[in-house]
C-alpha cells in the first residue's frame, strides 16, 4: 500500500478548498468544497440516529435522483442544521442550489453536509457569502488541507490521507478528509468523512465496498454502535484512472483494501484526537463462541468508565477489566479466560497473575487482548481513556 | 409512612455493630455484624455479573439449605473476595463458620458479604480477629451506624433508614443499611444493602416483594442495568411483630410499600454519594408506545457522557439531550416529542423553544421530563453529572 500526499486532491480531476465565511464567530475556517471535473458515482453511509440532520435528508434525495452524476460536496462546520424543521430542509437545499448556480452545474449534482451546534438555523446570507468565496478560491487555493480545516469543530488537528495503487499500466488513487473527535461518546459527536477516487466503479459495487469498509473502521471506533445526528461518509468516484472495477473480482478486493486503509487512517486520527484523550486502547477479543459475543465483550470493556479512568491514571487495577468482561452478559468460563495488557498476561486460569507494575500503562497506545477460549470468533474495537480534559472540554463547550 | 430512627436495629430483636479489624490499612471500620434473636426468613437479590464473588456463592448455598433459619449477616469492606478461586470460596465459608462458632449458632445460619478490591485473598487471621471483636462488641456497642460504617468503601456518608407502620394493634418496623457510590458505572461499583424487619412473612412472599421493590429502586439507579461482582441485597424477617403477611392481600401491599420506601431511601443516598457527584438527575419518560421503549430512552439519556458533562458545566446545550433521545434506537416522531428540564419546556413540535438561560441547571436536583406522545407507557431512572472529581477519584483509587 503506497501512501501519497494530496488528500482528496490526490486522485486525478478533484479540487478542494476551505474558507472562513463567518458562521463561526471565532473567524476560523467553517466551509469546504470538493469538486470533480467529471460526474461521479457516489457511495454514502449516513447516521442511524432517528433525528437525521437536514443536510442528510437533502443529500439522500440528491443521491436517489442522480446516483452517478455527482460533481462535488459543499460542507460547513459551526452549525449542524439539525432539528431545524422545514426551514432547515429548505436551507440545506438552498446551500446545494447556490453552489450549483455559482458553479454552473445541473440540479442534483452537489451533496451537502453540516456539523456543529444542534437546533439553530443556518445564517443563510453568511452561507451564501461563504459559497461564493469557496467557488472563487478553489482554483487558486486548491488544497485538501484547507478543505479539511473547513469541517473541523472540536478537532485539534486536520485529518487527511491518500494512497496510490500502481501495477503495470493500471493505477488509481484514493484520498480522504475527515473530522470528528470525542469518540468517547460518538453517539453525539459528529463524524464526517469525504473520500475521492479516480477509480472507475459502479454505484452498486462502490456502496457495497463502502459498507464493508465502514464496518471494519468507523464502526470500530463508535463505542456503543450509535451515531450522531449528522454522521456522513461520502465517496466520489470519477473514473479518471485506468483502473476499473467491473465485478467482485481481484480488482474489487484491491479497491476495497485501499478504501479500508483510507477510512482506517481517518478513523484512527479521530480516536487520537478524541476530546481530552491521552491514551488510545485497542480491545481485541478472540476465541469467542459467537461473533456477537466477541463484540459484546469488546464494547463493554471499551465503554467502561472505570477501565477508562484506570488507563488515564496508569493504575493497574486489573479487576476493573475482569469485572467489565463479566458484566457483558456473555457466559464466560473464568478458568478459561486469559487477559493480556500490552502482551503481559494479567489474568489466567481464574486468577490474577500478580503483575501489578504500572509500567505497561505508561505507553500512549495500549492493547488489551481478551482470549475467551470458547470458540473461533473475534472482534476488535478502539477506545480511549477518560481524562480531566474530557470533562473540561465537554462541560464548557457551547 | 412514618420514619423512625434506629436503622437495622429499629425492628425488634435485631442488634448490629461495626469494627476496624485491620483489613483496611487506613484503620477505618471494615467489618459489620447484624444479628437477630430469632431465626429469620431471608429474601435475597444478587448481582447478574458472570463473575460472582465467593461470598455470593456461599450465601446462595446457605439460603438454599436454610431459607427460614437465618440468624444474621457478617460482612467486610476493603476486600471483595472476588476472582479468588477455590481459596476464596473456602475463606468465605470460614468467615461464616467462625462467626457461627463465636456466637454458638448452628451451621448455615449466618450470611456473608464482601466489598472492596477484586482479586486478592482475604487476610483470614485479621478476619478472625475482626469477627471476635464484632461478637464482643455487639451487645455493648449495639448500633446501626457502626454497622453501616463497617461496609463503606469510597462512600463519604453512612447510609441507613428505618420506618414504622402502626394501625390499631398491628405494627411492624423495617430498617436498612447500605453502601455504594459510583453509580455512574454501577456495573463495577459494589452495592450492598441489608434490610431487617420484624414483620412475619414467608420466604416466598418476602422474595416476591423484594424482587418487585428492587426493580423500582436499585434497578433505577443502575444506568446500564448491569451489576458488580458483589452486589447483594438481603432482607431478614424475624416475625417479632404482630404484623403478619399471609397472602398477596392488602397487608402484603403495606409491607411492599414500606420495603420500597426503605430501598428507595438507600438507593437515593447511593446516587447522591456517587463519586464526584455534584448533581442528581431524574429522567422521566412518559407516553411511550412500549415499556421497553420508555426504558431505552431513559437509560440512553442517563448514560450519555455529553448530557452528564453538560449538567456538570450547567451549560444549556439542549441538543445533547435530543441527540441522545434520537440515538436510543426507538422510533420517535420529533414533532410529537416534548422535553422539559425542571418544568421548563425546551423542545416542542420539532423545535427548540429558545430557552437558553442556564439558571435551571443551577439546582442540585434536575428533572428531565421526556414526553414521547406515542402511547401510555412510562419509565424513570436516576443518574448524575460527570465531574472532574469522578475522574480524579477513579484514576487514583487502588
Amino acid at each position: 500500500m503506497n501512501k501519497v500526499s494530496g488528500g482528496v486532491i490526490a486522485p486525478r480531476g478533484f479540487k478542494a478548498t476551505g474558507v472562513a465565511s463567518g458562521i463561526k464567530i471565532s473567524g476560523k475556517k467553517d466551509m469546504a468544497l470538493i469538486l470533480s471535473d467529471k460526474p461521479c458515482a457516489v457511495g454514502a453511509v449516513f447516521t442511524t440516529n432517528i433525528f437525521k440532520a437536514a443536510p442528510i435528508i437533502v443529500s439522500q434525495e440528491i443521491i436517489k435522483a442522480n446516483p452517478t452524476g455527482i460533481r462535488g460536496i459543499v460542507a460547513n462546520s459551526g452549525n449542524a442544521n439539525c432539528l431545524t424543521g422545514e426551514e432547515g430542509i429548505r436551507n440545506a437545499r438552498t446551500m446545494v442550489e447556490i453552489t450549483e448556480k455559482y458553479l454552473n452545474l445541473p440540479n442534483n449534482s452537489i451533496l451537502v453536509a453540516s456539523t456543529g451546534i444542534i437546533g439553530k438555523q443556518l445564517p443563510m446570507s453568511i452561507v451564501e457569502y461563504g459559497i461564493s468565496k469557496l467557488v472563487q478560491r478553489i482554483s487558486v487555493e486548491n488544497s485538501s488541507s484547507l478543505a479539511a480545516e473547513g469541517i473541523m469543530t472540536t478537532d485539534t488537528k486536520i485529518k487527511q490521507t491518500s494512497y496510490q495503487y500502481i501495477s503495470g499500466l493500471e493505477s488509481f488513487r484514493i484520498g480522504a478528509i475527515g473530522k470528528g473527535s470525542g469518540m468517547i461518546n460518538p453517539s453525539m459527536a459528529t463524524m464526517l468523512c469525504f473520500v475521492t477516487t479516480d477509480a472507475k466503479i459502479s454505484y452498486e459495487l462502490l456502496n457495497e465496498a463502502l459498507r464493508e469498509a465502514v464496518e471494519e473502521t468507523f464502526n470500530r471506533i463508535t463505542v456503543d454502535g450509535d451515531m450522531s445526528t449528522n454522521d456522513t461518509v461520502f465517496v466520489l468516484a470519477n473514473g479518471n484512472s485506468s483502473f476499473e472495477v467491473k465485478e467482485k473480482d481481484e480488482k474489487y478486493q484491491i479497491f476495497l483494501e485501499h478504501l479500508k486503509a483510507t477510512l482506517n487512517d481517518i478513523a484512527l486520527m479521530i480516536v487520537e484526537d478524541g476530546e481530552g484523550v491521552t491514551k488510545v486502547v485497542k480491545i481485541n477479543v478472540i476465541n469467542a463462541k459467537k461473533q456477537e459475543e466477541a463484540e459484546k465483550v469488546a464494547r463493554r470493556v471499551a465503554n467502561s468508565l472505570l477501565v477508562k479512568t484506570m488507563l488515564f491514571g496508569e493504575n493497574p487495577n486489573w479487576g476493573r477489566i475482569i469485572a467489565a468482561i463479566g458484566s457483558s452478559g456473555v457466559s464466560i468460563n473464568p478458568s478459561k479466560l486469559q487477559v493480556k495488557v500490552n502482551n503481559v498476561t494479567i489474568f489466567e486460569e481464574g486468577n490474577f497473575i500478580g503483575y501489578e507494575k504500572n509500567d505497561i500503562l505508561k505507553d500512549k497506545m495500549i492493547t488489551i487482548d481478551i482470549n475467551l477460549n470458547a470458540g473461533k470468533f473475534s472482534y476488535f474495537v478502539y477506545s480511549t481513556d477518560l481524562s480531566y480534559d474530557y470533562v473540561k472540554i465537554n462541560a464548557e463547550y457551547t
